[in-house]
């Protein structure tokens, strides 16, 4: 998506080799008009598919999830809510996902009420990075008996994994910018 | 806004006198062409006010800002980020929030490059309860030096006083649904 990489490269702060803060217009302060081109691209990617919701997790994975929703004829969106491990309850969905930059384990939960084996379910979300996220939403999903229809990140860090992972499982996998390298502060995309 | 209580009414869950439950539609999974009417709604109240940039707290409150923030021009969203009262840096807005339900203090940060001088910021919120989470991220936009045009809440419990706090300090206060009380699992509705 030729917005989002412009925007990338113009606004995003890279540190180390690792990370690329987007924190101007995607994860703290939110450029809402990319956000809904965005939007739109994700429907444009999954159309045909009949996602009867999306699935993404708190914080930042709201925004992009609502304002997708509205270019799936106005979906639900459910946000998964992180907890500590020891929080789970029978009328819970839950997966644990591991945080490699925190070094931290949580548990990514989902009431049972808004899960069903009938949901055509689309995971969305900010990054796509080492995979975890998405494969504890993924679990949520199974979990439910749902069908999952694919996974959409806005941003996906091809060197940590987490696509290959996910398609290795069979997951389709559409990421709206893919970073192959992060080198000496230049960002380097998936030609 | 009538949409709005008659949705509270239908699909809201009472717990006590002091709780109702919109996680159907509110706070965990979302109904976006709902969230759609109350952006409009809030846009109207505060129209003619020159708001611009909306702030609201992670993470129920980032669907809400986003989709009013379409209704507002496409103005920019911030949202406050919840952290632990010890990781404050100098490069960071912060204020204490007590929480009632969890009888915790968490501290609401916002990046300094984010909230500036120059802003008219529009406070939005899911609830406006005891008021903490509003009188934080006011204190947000006062160390900014920016200015406070209101706050927006979707639903006023008024028994809790917050509202009649942040009015008492002049602040100007939009609630789509002002909760009177919640009595014997009915809830009832300011008139």
């Amino acid at each position: 998506m030729k917005t989002l990489k412009e925007r990338i490269l113009a606004d995003g702060v890279c540190i180390g080799t690792e990370i690329v803060k987007v924190d101007s217009f995607l994860n703290h302060q939110i450029d809402v008009a990319l956000l809904d081109e965005i939007g739109k691209e994700f429907a444009r990617r999954f159309s045909g598919q009949q996602v009867s919701k999306i699935l993404t997790v708190e914080a930042s994975g709201i925004a992009i999830a609502c304002m997708a929703a509205r270019h799936f004829g106005n979906i639900p969106v459910v946000f998964a809510k992180k907890a500590s491990p020891n929080t789970m309850t029978e009328d819970l969905y839950g997966a644990e996902v591991k945080s490699f930059t925190k070094g931290t384990v949580s548990v990514v939960r989902v009431s049972k009420r808004f899960l069903n084996p009938e949901d055509r379910v689309l995971i969305l979300d900010d990054f796509l990075a080492h995979g975890e996220a998405a494969i504890g939403m993924a679990e949520l999903v199974r979990q439910a008996g749902a069908e999952l229809i694919g996974v959409g990140a806005v941003i996906e860090k091809q060197f940590q994994g987490g696509g290959k992972r996910l398609r290795e499982k069979g997951c389709r996998i559409e990421s709206l910018a893919i970073i192959e390298s992060i080198k000496d502060g230049k960002i380097n995309f998936l030609k």
